[in-house]
Order: structure tokens, then sequence, then C-alpha cells
């Protein structure tokens, strides 16, 4: 086999690791913890379906691409719960030495491109990394309402915290954080699963 | 929630089953078997990182698209195993009632668009089509590889059977075809993984 396929090859195979990386949301029909290789084949899918309610317009091929390797580097790093703040302080440093084992993998050309998108979704600055997180938000808001709310109920969750992390949906997409946000987090408050503080 | 967005997020926790059907391949490192959700996952970054390899020139997005959502119809459908002659004889008609109620629970040009598309990925007469397949073959095959061919030791696979699903890997690429799956098949009659008939 020639050394670039080789590359691609030893990539492809080392990435299968990201099936063993669980979150703490849980699949639909109160189901297991979810792992990152499916949240993002979730959020590529929804990306592509709700791509017309992106506040700017994007290219949503770039945008799929990023959702689905965003969580590559929680291979080495982990998975950095989204209301856990001390883990949060050492996010940034594990996942800039995980990014660059791991990316590193590729030939040179891919390992830039794949380790520069990661970076734009990461910067949150682009169109499509706005609109890439806000799925990466609404997907497991999603299923956390679809289970009658557990994971929040069982990290005792407040409505402040899931609004700090929400207000950024919509940055991507208003009509998102309008309609479905919004509409979640109420709902959620009144049924005693998110804290009302 | 206006009716549209209702329909495509509706669509969207309908496809999180998809994390509930479990194939035969199993992930690597001896790990458990990996479902249809994290498998359209891989294959949908390998067809990114490989299109180079495609005997024709394909868009790569719609490659993306097609590889994420070709499984959808397992929710209803179930997991075919590519070595299950008996259930291959009624796949088609099971996939078809699955293709038309799920995607059927999209908004009528979404459903129509999606549709289409798993009626071309399954017709294996475009580019896009063949390269997909490609992934869809070398994706399992890579795994059962990197875990001593253990999937086709359980089942008592022959190489006939390997290769017949295999050859239509090189119609999609050749180039993956002989320098990975050839490869691949070759090491495992040789050690005893593939029978030699």
């Amino acid at each position: 086999m020639d050394e670039r396929l080789k590359k691609q090859m030893d990539f492809a195979l080392e990435i299968d690791k990201e099936k063993n990386i669980f979150r703490q949301t849980h699949i639909s029909g109160h189901g297991r913890n979810e792992n990152d290789a499916e949240h993002a084949w979730h959020m590529a899918i929804m990306a592509y379906l709700l791509r017309e309610y992106s506040n700017e317009p994007v290219d949503i091929s770039k945008v799929m691409l990023m959702c689905l390797i965003h969580d590559i580097v929680e291979i080495d790093a982990g998975d950095t719960y989204a209301y856990d703040e001390e883990n949060k302080k050492t996010q940034a440093a594990r996942e800039e030495a995980a990014k660059k084992r791991i990316f590193g993998m590729l030939p040179e050309d891919q390992a830039g491109e794949l380790m520069a998108l990661f970076e734009e979704f990461e910067a949150y600055e682009t169109a499509e990394a706005k609109f890439a997180r806000a799925l990466d938000n609404v997907q497991p808001l999603m299923l956390n309402d679809s289970n009658g709310g557990e994971d929040w109920l069982k990290h005792d969750v407040s409505q402040t915290q899931v609004r700090g992390r929400q207000n950024k949906t919509a940055i991507g997409s208003k009509k998102l954080y309008e309609e479905v946000v919004d509409r979640i987090i109420k709902d959620n408050v009144l049924r005693g699963n998110i804290k009302d503080e």
C-alpha cells in the first residue's frame, strides 16, 4: 500500500475509537448513554435538513464535515460535560494535544485541512461554525427533552446554566432558538426538570 | 412551532432509533457490535478522505449525505447481514415500506429528496452510489481485519462470499479494491480466518 493511502487508512481505523467515547446525554426511549460518533452523525443530518434556519447562508458540506469531525479530539481528551466547570478549565489544552496527534496521522494536506476545520468550529466565528455549534446544542437538548429531562434532573442543572449554553444557539439560528430551544427550556422548567434559578 | 419545522424535528428524533440497530460487525479492539449510526458516520468521513480514489469524479457532499442516510430504513427493516441469503430475499420489500414511512415524516420536498437519494444508493448506477457502496464494503472489512477476522470466523465465511460482495468495491474504487480489500482478503485467507473456498 502506498504511504499516503496507508496514513489515511491508519487514521480511519484510529477514529473508530470515537465510538467508545460516551457522553452524558442518553439516547431516546430512556436508552443508554450516547457516544460521540452517533452524536456527530445525528448532528450532521440535522444540520443538512435544518440548514434553511441558519441565520447566515452556509456552505452546508463544510458544516456537515465540521459536525462529523468536531469530537475526534475526544478520543484522547475525553468528553467534557457542558456543565462541568472544573474539567472545562483544562479542556482546551487536552484537545490541542489530541488534535495534533490524531489529525497528524493523516497526510500533511489532509491533516492541515481537518485541523483548520476543527479550529474553525472551536473559534466560533464563521457562519458555518455558528450553525454547526447550534446543532451541537440542539441535538442533545432534543434527546434530553424526549427522555423527560432526566439528564438535567440527574445533574441538578439550572435554567441559568442551560440558557448560558443555549443562548449561543441563537447566534447560529434564531429560528431554532425561538421555536425549539426556548420552548423546550420553558417546558422543562415548568415540569421541574430544570431548576428555575 | 410551525408545521414544517415540527415535521423536521419529529424526523430528527425518529432517526435517533438508528443507534439501536446493531450490525454483525464489531468495533475495533475486539469491541461490541457496531450500530448503524456509527457505521454511517465512519463511512461518511472515510468517503471524504478517500475521495481521490473514486474511479469517477464524484460530488462528495452527495456521497457523504448518501452514506449518512443509507441505513435509516433499517430502523423498521432491521439489519440484513451481508451473507444471510434467507433474509436478503425479503430485504427490498421491508426497506421499501420503511423508506416510505420514515422519510415520509419529513416535509414533502425533503421526503422526496431523501427517498431519491436512498434509491440512488440502492440502484448503484451513479458515480456517487458506486463510491458510497465501496465505503459501505471497505469500512466493515477494515474493522473485521483489525479484530483478527473474528466476524468471518464466527459466520464461517468463504473467500467466494467475501469476494462476491467486495468485487463491487472495485466498481467504485479500483485503488481501494486492489490496495486495501484484496490485500486484506488474501491475508485473512492465509491466516485461516476466511475459508479458502
